[in-house]
């Protein structure tokens, strides 16, 4: 009649975190303290006891952890995640009768009463020994004697609330009714670099010194030193498999290639090999794996580009037919948005018969690069494959190596990437390239650091890619550059720069009202002067710098936003560590013109005393600024330093040290 | 590999409505549109298509509607609720490759492009005059045909973009690769009393005409016409069963009874019998059947108490000692809250092993009254009894009498309050007689009216109860009492008063700083003199005569509060059909002195013209006011009219009528 026993009387509701009711994962990193939520009571008066009950994804009993009240019949508890992988989590709560009657034991006062009450408590008691360990059951079970022997009232009372032997009792009990959610709650624990991390892009045809050669996978080994030193972790590549021939692309998008042009490495595959294969003209396997080690001497890994599409010549074309779409006149179908056609690439059929040979070796592609030893990789356009293949592949190769990170590039609605994220990728691009407004910034970005993504989008913000060059970085000039620096390293924990495009400020764009590149490295080896006077080299350094020192930076839900009485200028703050390490960042948005303004800090949810001045110290120029209470006077020249970073230095009491702020 | 058919590439998300993720039901009435909406959406630039699918539940096969899509993936479509009872309600979506190919067919425009893309769309046609009707398969056949033969390029776009055909194949969409949402969400469906509703309570004890004597159901029978006349549609009676004689409570809820004391008809049960019994001073079963058919001549409705509950001379406890708690004494466990003992009431033991049999009397009880042709049943207390109980008795009621209504009494807390709701509870009581000021009235009926509780929480509003003399009523006088009643019923589409407590303006309290009554009726027969001159009776008419007249009061989903530039002053408003019936109240919350102010309109929002002059019709004094423009004065005399209950009339083009605003 009723769905279980009936005697069960506790429910449970609105556990939290939750992604659509345990459909998907919450995300977290090693280390992280995973609070949960839950609103649990019971019909009556009766006292209840909860548990926040989780364990890691594979095991088969529960670590248990008692939550405690918030009033409202909401109950927290948390546990730390201290491995990266799958976790799980669910509450159960029951009515303690136990605890309902030390809780009305407490108000009574006339003898009878109390003796009734004690010998209901005994036979509780009881209950408890009968579940305990042997010590334990022998001191319920005399303490239980005594209340039964029932002495004067006082003494009675003062027996009857014991708080050791109730702690005792409290540790057995009775969960016959208990209520336990049915759903288990998924959390993907990841390790710390899917939520912190510095991204640089480069094409590595374009490494060498040397004008007009071919760059190779030992020119890029050449170029970590100069990429640490920025203090960039992450370096990711563009495709570096086989470029295809059959229609293959000329410089700046030209529908037929010249002799000698390189073609796009989005065009994967050709006589020698596909997804698989390493492009001759990079090197070997060999130089690979040393690429690789090298990398990892430098504190940075390599990312790939995962990018499942075909050039016509691709040895999957004739090895498996039947992957791809026939047109009606026999052809196979390449990408077209009418009228526009690509046909220089094959999109795969994943409604084809054959979809779970396809997903196979797809999943075979990722699988082999990680078997190299890559643990990051950024996919291209994901939301053009079905989500159900991304959300088993990525499950699949988190099984065995649960530190991969992915990096979904997908830049559409906004549905679609909060699916992706969802299922399983580890980080996202955004829409940053285009919120170049205050309002545009603050609306955004309180979105994806408050809203509810942000238990699973973790974004990735990029000022430039080889596909977009914004209207902002072609117009603004060296000012731009360095806003959007700025904003990218401090708004977000990820963040990434194609450069040397970005560093060497370039700003070209093939035609007007375009985000495309003039002179793309799509298309064609570009030559760089990595030594130029204007490089923005050492500002990245000194962003990334301030990125590694500041754990404030290196996560995103602490994101707040604080007024200034001028459109131009941005004012925001992150913290950590309970406020520990606090980040203030003044941005003039206006590359063109100096602007200034009264930003108006919130001191108390800074945790800083009203009447206390504090010191901001400068992390890009290193001045230090003298500020006291909410309202301070900021004034930026896009020429000189269109952003400052503070770091928020307390006055610490003790004015025995030199430099007394903390 | 994947939780299904890899090739199914349509995904659901956030549909709505729904309660704790389908776990609970929506709730609507007859004749409401159900809206629905959800995301919908595929990988890539294919075009999908959505259908909502419900069903009554019980039916197997769903009705379907195509979902129209509302921009950013959203899709939405309704059907009409056209029956009381279950509903099951979810969506399905597809990517549809005929819809796909149409939408690239009109941006094609090379010959030879056009030519295979026709091709193409005669394989798609031919694929939908298989899945169609003999005479629909004939004339996608020809046209499918005719595209394959492929004229000149205009001609074929022409052909291929045929709307009507594209109609037809549109019927035939191939679904098999449809994604399902898993969850069949559940809808219950109510008469319209369930959300617009007039309760009037009394002690038919207290109905007699004669000072002393014990009222009766034919007593009762006589007050129909002046409860009629007051235009209550609900007639609701504290419990009517057998009243125990053991630890009687006297007057004034004296320990001891005295003799003649009538004791508390909550107190239920005695020799005569229990909840299936009638107090024989009442009268027989036949008076009840009288009565029933009395007030229903009279568009009322008896609603009946349940209270599970025992006195201690309730034959239950004789008869099924398993249902009671034991003391470690071996009497019986009354009800009590330390230190407070309430021995005239023992509460059912929900633990006991019998519960299966406990359940299944209590229903029993309910079912009784159904048999008796009682729809409505105001429950006492039932947060003190489990909430799977009410769950599973509810729906076993409402399976045998759909038009079953139930009203929870449970003044406790938000989380409780709302579970009884979610779990079957029709309306609920809230927490109105203790919202007295200004912003407590905006918080909470914002909060009631607009948060997530207004699927599944329909308020129903107490100025006054036999447990409640708000102190506001005890102090505020006449003033007070016409203010709680205008807006408990404006405010909610469901009230009631108790009365003739309430229209005889009974203030006074047993003790300093207490909600009780003093001379509570809960424990003494009390006389009312009906026509006294004080009585709000007619006050009471002419508000449920505006209720009736004004669809605009009859739902919550349209209250709206506006800015009054005077703390004492709320204004606010409802609407119905599509803004047809406008009803705005003004209230003047200090039941001591004038207050005045101006009341700001939000025009726009209500579908005011800017700058034509509205007719604000007072339908409580009947006096007409002309308004113009968003900023009004107002000023109440709480002596003369504490309120304005305003039917907002717009000005009709046409001056030929003499009353030219509607």
């Amino acid at each position: 009649m009723s769905r279980g026993d009936g005697r069960v009387r506790a429910v449970i509701e609105r556990i939290t975190p939750a992604v659509d009711g345990g459909r998907f994962a919450v995300k977290r990193i090693v280390g992280d303290e995973v609070a949960v939520e839950a609103d649990c009571y019971a019909d009556g008066h009766d006292a209840i006891a909860c548990r926040l009950l989780w364990r890691r994804e594979g095991e088969a009993a529960w670590q248990e952890t008692p939550m405690r009240p918030l009033g409202n019949d909401r109950w927290r508890a948390s546990f730390v995640a201290q491995s990266v992988g799958g976790y799980r989590y669910t509450v159960s709560a029951w009515v303690d009768h136990f605890l309902s009657w030390r809780h009305d034991f407490s108000r009574r006062f006339e003898p009878d009463d109390l003796r009734v009450a004690a010998l209901l408590g005994a036979g509780l008691i009881e209950g408890a020994a009968g579940r305990a360990d042997a010590e334990d059951a022998q001191r319920l079970k005399a303490w239980a004697a005594r209340l039964r022997a029932g002495t004067g009232a006082q003494a009675l009372k003062e027996l009857g609330l014991d708080e050791e032997l109730a702690a005792v009792a409290g540790r057995y009990p009775d969960r016959r009714y208990a209520c336990t959610f049915p759903v288990e709650y998924p959390l993907v624990v990841d390790r710390e670099r899917a939520r912190f991390s510095s991204w640089y892009e480069m094409f590595p045809r374009s490494a060498a010194n040397e004008p007009g050669r071919h760059g190779t996978l030992r020119d890029c080994e050449a170029r970590l030193p100069g990429i640490a030193n920025m203090g960039f972790d992450v370096l990711y590549f563009p495709p570096i498999h086989p470029i295809g021939r059959v229609n293959r692309k000329g410089a700046n998008n030209a529908l037929a290639a010249q002799a000698g042009d390189v073609g796009s490495p989005w065009a994967i595959g050709a006589a020698e090999g596909g997804h698989k294969t390493l492009h001759p003209q990079l090197g070997t396997l060999e130089d690979f794996r040393r690429l690789m080690a090298g990398a990892r001497a430098h504190g940075i890994e390599i990312a790939l580009d995962i990018a499942f599409q075909c050039a016509p010549d691709h040895p999957y074309v004739a090895a498996h037919p039947q992957w791809f779409r026939r047109r009606p006149d026999g052809t196979v179908q390449y990408a077209e948005n009418p009228p526009k056609k690509y046909q220089d690439i094959y999109p795969f059929e994943f409604e084809t018969d054959d979809w779970r040979a396809l997903w196979q070796e797809l999943a075979g592609v990722i699988r082999f690069w990680a078997g190299e030893g890559v643990r990051i990789f950024r996919v291209d356009n994901p939301h053009t494959k079905p989500f159900a293949f991304w959300e088993w592949a990525i499950a699949e190769l988190k099984r065995e190596y649960p530190e991969a990170i992915f990096l979904a590039e997908a830049f559409t609605r906004p549905t679609v990437m909060h699916r992706l994220a969802k299922l399983g990728f580890t980080q996202s691009y955004t829409y940053f390239a285009w919120r170049n407004t205050k309002h545009e910034l603050i609306e955004y970005f309180t979105e994806l650091s408050q809203g509810p993504g942000r238990e699973y989008f973790r974004p990735n913000l990029w000022p430039n890619t080889p596909d977009i060059l914004s209207e902002y970085l072609q117009f603004g000039g060296r000012p731009a550059f360095i806003v959007r620096a700025v904003l990218a390293a401090t708004l977000a924990a990820s963040y990434g720069i194609y450069g040397p495009a970005f560093e060497l400020l370039e700003a070209g764009a093939r035609d007007p009202g375009s985000e495309e590149y003039l002179d793309s490295e799509k298309y064609q080896i570009r030559q760089w002067q990595l030594d130029a006077p204007h490089s923005l080299s050492e500002l990245m350094a000194r962003l990334n710098r301030a990125r590694r020192d500041n754990p404030a930076l290196q996560s995103d839900a602490s994101l707040r936003f604080f007024p200034v009485d001028n459109d131009s200028l941005l004012c925001y703050a992150k913290s950590a560590a309970a406020r520990e390490n606090l980040v203030v960042t003044v941005v003039n948005l206006d590359p063109h013109h100096v602007q200034s303004g009264w930003v108006e800090l919130d001191l108390a949810a800074l945790g800083i005393e009203a009447h206390t001045p504090y010191q901001m110290h400068d992390l890009l120029s290193g001045a230090r600024y003298l500020w006291n209470g909410p309202r301070n006077f900021v004034q930026l020249d896009p020429q000189r330093a269109p952003a400052q970073l503070f770091a928020l230095r307390r006055k610490v009491r003790s004015e025995r040290n030199f430099d007394y702020f903390l």
